[in-house]
């Protein structure tokens, strides 16, 4: 029997599982990424980290067929970084190799949203369908499009970066420097930007009660539970988030036409009164061929997603 | 040697030819589709010309090795048909299966733009490149998106459908029914309806003294012919339109990450003086990384793109 290592790159955590080829999390763990440390000392300590695992779980270190990895950043053949996000690492390292050399391992990397793509699709919400686009929504916005078989990862590493996808032109600034990217409107700090601003000239609501009139508590997340409390004020911005979420699914079904939408992060836990919205509106973005037979689904790996994908990258 | 059909089955006019294996057009030809006599004479009909051409060639029917077929409707796995846009035809009907009762001969289908994007990117201006997007600036917005051997084709045909990607939130009204289309704003029709609404508040331009002030005259083709010329109020409109194809091209880039963008179809005939516009507006909307190596061509096959990518289904 053979094992694989799963490793989910983020920006302060980095996740290491070891998995069947199943996609099964033997025994999983959150270390520090310390990207500061520098590329090799992180590899190095990943690898360490695989090492203790399979001790604890007296698997011999020879029946590790693979180590995937999901990386912030646009990965070009699985194997190369254009940049990291965030981290004080050079643009286009070969990551694969170098981990390559410190494990003897074969070793594939794809963009973090990518993998969380793969492992949904091929061990959660998207089980069974061939053709799928998963959504994260947290921080920012990204999108994993999977089809027959493989994520259309892009010329330099940038496919399925849907969240700076235009929905207004000149609309919102966005932290990429563009306007109007869908990011800007329905990720997390979509709903942030847009409750701000709302709060400006209405301080009349449950939500500015919960917060205590404090801005710097604001979370996403309350929003949307003070909507499901029937707060008008949330409601409303609920409305607005669904819009321009329906907006943006829209034009990546009339582009990629899959059979099933999986939406994670922070902002798909809102759940059903996101997604009544969503499915309300879509027809007006969405060729009708596009959504007859769709299935829109929440995610159901959670944390697990990345790597669990990460693992499938090797098998 | 083997020997192949190409067939582009048009609303008004159906184009067939006899292929070799490397794509190259032997004999080809123009028949009336005739859709009103139904899927049956039509498909009859196309056989028999292809018979007729083998004659003329003097090349054996035995080694007609496929029929492919480009289908102005959705396709579904290469077979079915799921509607005609414009013709009498019953939907979902398996014309693959019709064909190859009918010439004993492998048939596969794929929509009409997506035969274009195979025909360009295997024979013509994506020649090397695996991943690419054709985009068919005509009446409407259609696109064909290339990745690694395959087409994107959606799983009930839809895929590449760029044109109704929505760049204006309830923008102008589109033919499918729904508001801000990519082909409401940059197709030959999205330049007609921008033109005859700018005359209507400016007369003073050589377009209106060219068309003799009779707006039936209008083509697409002449605002770009008298914007060659220098025309202020041609020149504005050709910039309006630029900026919307960057906004669309830009959105699909962010999507897709191809090598490549190849616009084929009478609007991309406008040449440098929008292609300058697109190049200098992209980087407002598109993700740097995904424009770096980026490579904007115009199509190469012209109206042979159709018969040359649909012979390519069944190499």
């Amino acid at each position: 029997m053979y094992y694989f290592a799963g490793v989910d790159v983020g920006g302060t955590n980095t996740k290491i599982g070891i998995l069947n080829g199943e996609g099964d999390i033997l025994k999983s763990v959150s270390i520090k990424t310390e990207s500061i440390m520098g590329v090799d000392y992180t590899l190095n300590k990943i690898w360490e980290t695989i090492l203790v695992l399979l001790d604890e779980l007296d698997i011999d270190r020879d029946v590790i067929k693979g180590i995937g990895m999901g990386i912030p950043g646009p990965v070009i053949e699985q194997k190369k970084v254009g940049f990291f996000a965030n981290f004080p690492w050079e643009q286009n390292v070969n990551i694969s190799e170098k981990m390559e050399k410190i494990s003897g391992v074969k070793t594939r990397l794809e963009n973090d949203v990518n993998v969380i793509a793969l492992g949904e699709t091929l061990y959660g919400a998207g089980k069974g369908f061939s053709k799928s686009i998963t959504i994260a929504l947290g921080t920012g916005i990204g999108g994993g499009i999977f089809i027959d078989g493989k994520l259309i990862s892009g010329a330099t590493g940038a496919g399925g970066e849907i969240g700076h996808m235009k929905l207004e032109k000149d609309g919102k600034l966005c932290g990429c420097g563009q306007k109007g990217c869908f990011e800007t409107y329905a990720s997390a700090t979509g709903v942030m930007r847009e409750t701000l601003s709302r709060l400006q000239m209405n301080k009349d609501n449950s939500l500015y009660k919960f917060i205590e009139g404090d801005l710097n508590r604001l979370e996403a997340k309350h929003v949307f539970d003070e909507a499901k409390k029937g707060d008008k004020f949330c409601l409303d911005i609920v409305d607005y988030v669904s819009e321009y979420l329906a907006l943006g699914i829209g034009n990546v079904l009339n582009i990629i036409n899959p059979e099933v939408v999986i939406l994670a992060g922070g902002v798909a836990l809102a759940g059903d009164i996101l997604m009544e919205g969503v499915k309300e509106k879509l027809p007006r973005y969405a060729l009708g061929i596009t959504i007859e037979n769709l299935e829109i689904k929440i995610g159901e790996l959670g944390n697990d997603a990345g790597i669990k994908g990460a693992s499938a990258l090797t098998i």
